[in-house]
């Protein structure tokens, strides 16, 4: 027997099913799904995704399929009781394409399909309404010749207008019958003459041409890309939906629409939609008639919409979810055309799923697989002040590299926005790309800007480290260095000038644009009592039930007192990572660290470390407060030291141009030897610090362990603050982690250093100190000596940037030039910086934790990279048996639920969905006005 | 029973054996074994290495460990009817160390033990002779005191030389016993001042203190430090060997001496060594008598000088290897001290093993593992001419990074190396360090010499690389760039000066030395005939005999036809890496690149690489017919593009400066304005180029994936290279191997622009070329999808150079900072750019090799990096089942002999020692003038 390529529905029967989705496409499943339940849905057939396949790959539809094709259009016309192409009673159809994940926007579609003008003049006659049979004529025409003949929409357009012109009529509808007659032979002219053969009239060749072009549409160098960017396969290729044609166009008791079954922006449960009267359904999308709210359909059709509304409910209750549909009402008649998963914000989205959780709709569990977890950012981040952000027009787009909306002056330097910081103004950083010079003035900059790079530059990388908003990549910005100005599309703005960014949307405004903190984190801060917000107490609820299912801890990155305070009101069980060097970046702090640096023995960089020793000691305090007992990671320095010195080149053109300018300035000769000596003895030492391959050189554990100073100095703050603490009552749990480890012997030798001066400052302070002594995994020989190197540790914690970065010979300072295009051009799948490489990163992971376990068992093993706060990186760390991820203090919320949708992925989603599915052909629908629909069993 | 700690030797039977060696140390074992074998060795005992560890962990000597010395003492006594400590006939005994493995001048020796006061007077007695008794008697405290009691020697020496100079007296036996007698009250009056305690006169308190200080002699810094260079593990510990004295200074019939069966300088087999007439060992070594040779010593001591040629010959033919042999004539009567495996000369080395062979003694397979593969390497490089080397002294030593000596005028700048060389002469390039941007510099210079870095700095990896002698981390130089002066101990010259450098030797010679190639290079190049070089014949059989025995291929790495044919001379098998780029580095090249590089568009950058194409084809061809017909792997463009280019930091000094001083020198407004112009725009693009970690960027198929045009050019030119040879009659096997991928997309990607072209040049040239594509496994991302990549790839090259820089994430340039140290201190045994990193490095290779065979079965694997030159390492990739190495022209002969090594090692090197034990109480013994002794069994 030949394999099944279609699949009929219609008279309340169908051969497909909803969890046939694979096969016949979303749209497919739907329309079967609801034909067997009995609701209205005009009869059809869908072709299958694997004819699509067949038809990519033979470039032609085969004979069976055809064969299949024509067997099942015999069928429709049995059923409607038309004929295709019939002068009396002609069948017409819709062709539309429908893939297995919805893609909205990107495929083809053809109404009216089967019209020629004999079918036409039969229509004029069954309908009555020669206005109306030419009027879906002519949008026939322009929609096949568009989607299946390539001949371009505007010539089509221009003659419509022209049309309305010459009648001095405002719309389409206005046109008579008369005048809709010249456009159509006007549409046909041009069809001739732009493919040299007359528009098809056979309604099997219109079919045939609507199909391939359907197929073809997946295709599409614009599909190609939305798939790329939302991570669809290329193969599943997409199903084709022949479909009796309903009119919405048909009279004022015709209407057409689409609907939600709650508010997709706020999730609140009323019947959400738009319906425009007397019209297709292209016309809704079209935006020529302003659609009218669904609400206001009750008093036009008050049966239909009342069958509408109790559909709809039907729908959401059978699927489990918030539906979006489409509909025709033809002649009074209503008819379902279409209804999926809606789309939601992230606010709506944790709405609904905790409001159907209370109406029993769904499970705990449900809801939590429901969200998606970077939905949750968007309860998150600051956001434009929205009455500030209406008076503004959008100047650029760029990439939305590190989410949040930020507001300050203009600069073009790193030392300017330290300058402006200092003299207390915020400032949005521009450059044209960053580098590790950068990293003071990205630290004093309340957001950054770059001209050039992407996800994983420089800018976008440290921005979403430092939780500062960034916009990178925005090509169309012009930077004049030389004068300090911006110019964007025509505008030019100057240093100090106002700018605004929103790093979730990648937006740019010349303007200040007041920016506030979402309501989650005004409660989450205290500012905000939770019951004014509408919207804390799902995001809470939520979180308790992902954390009552999941099995991963989540601990926060954070180095400061309050990023640990918000961290943990965000539920972080601990700190995963604190970055010692961070605490250096600041203004007061940073000339101490350069003395220490630059210092030419070591009783000078003794000096300079006992005058940081008290601020990294309140720093540490700060942390232990803040977690009061709960585990801190506290790492040892980390980044090579010329992070904390000058450029180099800068300090050299200087130089130089000193000696080529001589002391003509009416300097005295001795101030200006003095200075030319004292810059190049700077210039020396930093050059000799100076590395080819920053990230490969002399920085962490390497730098401490032949600088041990610097190790004793942050242990003895660490211990000093621990004891601290525990005189005042405070517990601590405090975690060594020594960087960058590739060796045991390196962990040995820091081991040695923590332990003696541990015991040093217990004998001092008379305070005993529980802690551990870990590492980071960061480099391939950690990973693949794991059995060696947890001899000496008590955990590990993947450092999934660097290790990202040795394993794939990667800088993530210089991928930008090739990453993005790999990404592109299908090379890579995905950015590795952005979600684990599982083949080649996670393969060194797993050889790690098996070689790590084996030889300690029980060993602690987490991941702090970025990685940690993305949801697929966190579902691979559940899946490798991690205890625990970090990740920066607001993606917590998104860990913490990545972190439970693991589990249930593991238990296996089908399951939940089969469950959900259930009280279709209940006998008392629900109603809007039901304020809960009982609860779950 | 007691474990035994002490083993007697005497009276023609001992305890120990010659396999001993770990347990008696090399000196302990070879007493042993002599004795055994009926050859006069003074009595004595062995105290074990068990019991050197036993002391150095306990501080002490075990009550056990002293019971049996006290027994085996008591022994020796009765042997020699003497007593310890006795007035009439005191028995003396030398106290010495001896390790498993020789470190020679290493440890400590206590002579004369036994002697006071008393046992002098019974000495003088015995002996008759007092003034030898107290001769012994001032040699003993001297080297007690500073061997045990840590009182200075120059002390002693002082009043010796006082006593000289108050007796008018050359030499200390001049002095007469009255004499003798005030220096030793001087002595232990020295002894008293310097401890606070009189000189100890128990003998046994005696023994005790020398054995310990024997033990702890293991553990001094230098020691240590030997060790360390020497690659000895510390744990091994030291034998004490206590032996009855005998006296080469009893009168004219007493002599002692040191000896070679053959001369160790040249391998000659003839009867080598020197000896003092009345004298003890000391003597010999302290040079204030001139030794005479040891031939003379048949003049002297007719009989027993018969004996010590037979037991020499009789040790050489009991080991089967030349021997260095101690020995003591007491008043006619000989003793043999010691017997080792005599230390010799690349030379010799070759010379010894190739004779002995021909004599029989020994097996070509013997010969093979008698040769160390890097001793090879003296037979191969460039060599100061003797006669003019002899005329200068040495300036400075530093480390002998590059092997070679070369000669040139001195600069300090890499553009100056290139003047001076585009003007005909030969320049060493001296820089304080180098950097990728001086690569042109050190392709136009004959020598490299640096002020800073090491084995591992970027002077030495490149220079090894290109074959350029080079002289780094030479820290007693310094440079004033401003003068354009060097300063070495007080010498200073100037650029243009003339400069030599040795790399074998580290040595730096203000001069000009001339330099000539080595005897065999001159045999291989055809500048000198076979027959009439005396080391060539023995170099070129052993080499013949390790190509008979081992099983990996070698394979040169050579980038022109001259590399090529020299490597084919020295025995490559093919060439395993041929990089393109190199071909790029020459002066008439590197403009054209630079254009290519800084092409705007695809249209100029496709121009220059029209330009560059008929250059490289030309090398690809001057390759192909080199290697006629054997395998030939070219590998694409690797790196980054801005090591083409000026260097950013100079170019925007240039402009700083331009900019600050205006037109001021009479310039042109208009030329001013264009100059600099030009020079911002240049600046400009490479700075975009720049990468902040160039060893982690946009270099490798990365580049050549997204600027095609390249790797198509290289194609181009390499399928065409191909096709003219094969119509030339020359047949070609040409592997073209793309570097930097990891991930199996990229491969994929190279492979179909490779194949195209393949297809392009055939169908335009008409001639079918046969070729394989490969990649270089040298990312840990590529290991471990090795797989998947191998999908793609007919064979892998183990980049061992990137591979380590990844793994580890050390940069090799900026690795200088720490690695040193590193390896110093214990953190990592060794180099692991030196020799492969097995635990590490090693294991991804492991799982390569594992996983690239499992996907596509005799896939061929090979190594390229600098390890495929380095005898550890090809040992690896033997056991790691590679099918080839490839290594610089010089190396191959390394690893030929290396390679062939490791199949004798898994056979068990052990098993051939033993067959090599045999003939030891043979009747007849050879002599020195039989010219053959025999064939082997």
């Amino acid at each position: 027997m030949p394999r099944k390529y279609v699949y009929s529905f219609g008279e309340g029967a169908a051969e497909g099913r909803d969890d046939m989705k694979g096969l016949l496409g979303g749209k497919g499943a739907a329309l079967a799904e609801m034909t067997n339940a009995g609701i209205p849905v005009p009869p059809g057939f869908t072709i299958t995704t694997t004819a699509c396949t067949l038809h990519r790959e033979l470039g032609t539809i085969p004979a069976e399929v055809s064969r299949q094709i024509d067997e099942h259009l015999a069928v429709l016309e049995q059923r409607m009781n038309r004929t295709f192409g019939d002068a009396d009673e002609p069948l017409l159809v819709s062709v539309r394409s429908g893939a297995k994940v919805s893609m909205p926007g990107m495929m083809d579609t053809v109404l009216n399909l089967g019209l020629n003008p004999e079918a036409v003049r039969g229509l004029a006659e069954s309908s009555g309404d020669p206005r109306f049979a030419l009027d879906a004529y002519r949008r026939f025409i322009m929609m096949y010749s568009d989607v299946v003949l390539g001949v371009e929409r505007s010539r089509f357009e221009a003659v419509m207008s022209s049309a309305r012109r010459k009648a001095r009529k405002q719309t389409d509808s206005q046109l008579s019958a008369k005048q809709l007659e010249k456009v159509v032979t006007a549409f046909e002219k041009i069809v001739l003459d732009r493919t040299g053969e007359p528009f098809p009239r056979d309604p099997r060749v219109q079919l045939r041409g609507a199909i391939e072009a359907v197929f073809g549409s997946w295709d599409t160098e614009r599909a190609r890309r939305y798939r790329k960017l939302h991570d669809i396969s290329d193969a599943l290729g997409t199903a084709c939906n022949v479909q009796a044609m309903v009119f919405g166009n048909r009279g004022e008791r015709s209407a057409t629409g689409v609907g939600f079954t709650r508010n997709p922006a706020t999730g609140e449960r009323e019947f959400y939609g738009e319906f425009l009267q007397n019209a297709q359904g292209e016309d809704v999308v079209a935006g020529i008639r302003t659609p009218r709210l669904l609400v206001e359909l009750e008093a036009v059709l008050p049966e239909a919409y009342r069958e509408l509304q109790d559909i709809a409910l039907r729908l959401e209750r059978h699927y489990g979810d918030m539906q979006d549909f489409e509909f025709t009402i033809e002649e009074g008649k209503l008819f379902m055309l279409q209804t999926r998963t809606g789309k939601r914000t992230g606010i709506a989205a944790v709405k609904v799923a905790t409001d159907m959780v209370d109406e029993g709709l769904i499970t705990r569990e449900e809801a939590v697989i429901r969200v998606e977890p970077v939905q949750l950012l968007q309860l998150l981040h600051p956001v434009f002040d929205p009455a500030a952000r209406a008076e503004h027009e959008v100047a650029a787009v760029g990439i939305n590299a590190s989410p949040g909306a930020a507001c300050g002056r203009l600069v073009f330097t790193s030392d300017d926005a330290v300058a402006e910081a200092e003299a207390g103004n915020e400032v949005i950083l521009v450059r044209h790309e960053t580098s590790p010079d950068d990293i003071h003035g990205m630290n004093a900059a309340v957001g950054l800007l770059t001209v050039t790079g992407g996800m994983t530059s420089h800018a976008a990388v440290v921005g979403r480290q430092m939780g500062k908003p960034a916009v990178v990549g925005c090509e169309s910005l012009r930077i004049n260095a030389a004068r300090e100005q911006l110019e964007v599309g025509g505008h030019t703005v100057e240093r100090g000038d106002w700018l605004s960014i929103d790093g979730t949307t990648g937006e740019v405004i010349l303007a200040e644009v007041g920016t506030m903190p979402s309501e989650v984190v005004q409660v989450v801060t205290g500012e905000l009592d939770p019951a004014k917000s509408t919207i804390f107490a799902g995001f809470q609820r939520l979180l308790e039930w992902a954390d009552l299912t999941r099995r991963l801890r989540v601990r926060a990155n954070a180095d400061t007192g309050p990023d640990a305070e918000v961290a943990l009101a965000l539920g972080a069980e601990g700190i995963g990572l604190a970055r010692t060097e961070h605490m250096f970046f600041g203004a007061d702090r940073m000339p101490k660290m350069q003395d220490m640096i630059l210092a030419r023995t070591e009783a000078e960089r003794r000096k300079a470390l006992r005058r940081l020793l008290p601020l990294q000691r309140r720093d540490f305090i700060a942390l232990f407060k803040a977690m009061s007992g709960l585990p801190v990671t506290i790492r040892t320095l980390d980044p090579p030291l010329h992070e904390f010195l000058p450029n180099p080149t800068e300090l050299k053109v200087e130089i130089e141009v000193m000696k080529a300018t001589g002391k003509s300035k009416g300097q005295r000769k001795a101030d200006y030897e003095a200075r030319l000596a004292e810059l190049e003895a700077i210039y020396e030492r930093v050059l000799s610090i100076t590395e080819i391959n920053p990230m490969l050189g002399w920085r962490g554990c390497r730098l401490t362990i032949l600088v041990p100073e610097i190790i004793e100095m942050q242990a003895r703050a660490l211990f000093e603050a621990a004891a601290k603490c525990i005189s005042n009552g405070v517990s601590v749990d405090p975690e060594i982690m020594i960087p960058l480890v590739g060796d045991v012997g390196e962990l040995r030798r820091q081991r040695e250093v923590v332990e003696r001066v541990a015991k040093e400052v217990e004998a001092k302070l008379g305070v005993h100190v529980n802690y551990k002594i870990g590492t980071m995994i960061e480099l391939p020989r950690a990973a693949v000596t794991a059995d060696k190197i947890a001899e000496q540790a008590e955990f590990f914690s993947f450092g999934t940037n660097d290790l990202t970065q040795t394993t794939f010979g990667f800088s993530r300072d210089d991928a930008g030039k090739f990453l993005g295009r790999y990404v592109d051009e299908g090379i890579l799948p995905r950015n590795p910086f952005v979600s684990i490489d599982r083949e080649g990163v996670g393969e060194l992971m797993r050889i790690a934790v098996s070689k790590g376990r084996a030889a300690r068992q029980g060993i602690k093993i987490g991941i702090c990279g970025e990685h940690g706060g993305d949801p697929q990186s966190v579902g691979f760390c559940h899946d490798l048996g991690l205890d625990y991820v970090s990740c920066s203090p607001y993606r917590i919320p998104v860990a913490r639920l990545a972190a439970a949708q693991a589990v249930l992925h593991e238990r296996g989603v089908e399951e939940l969905r089969t469950r959900a599915r259930r009280n279709l052909r209940y006998k008392t629908p629900p109603t809007y006005h039901d304020t809960a629909l009982g609860h779950d069993a």
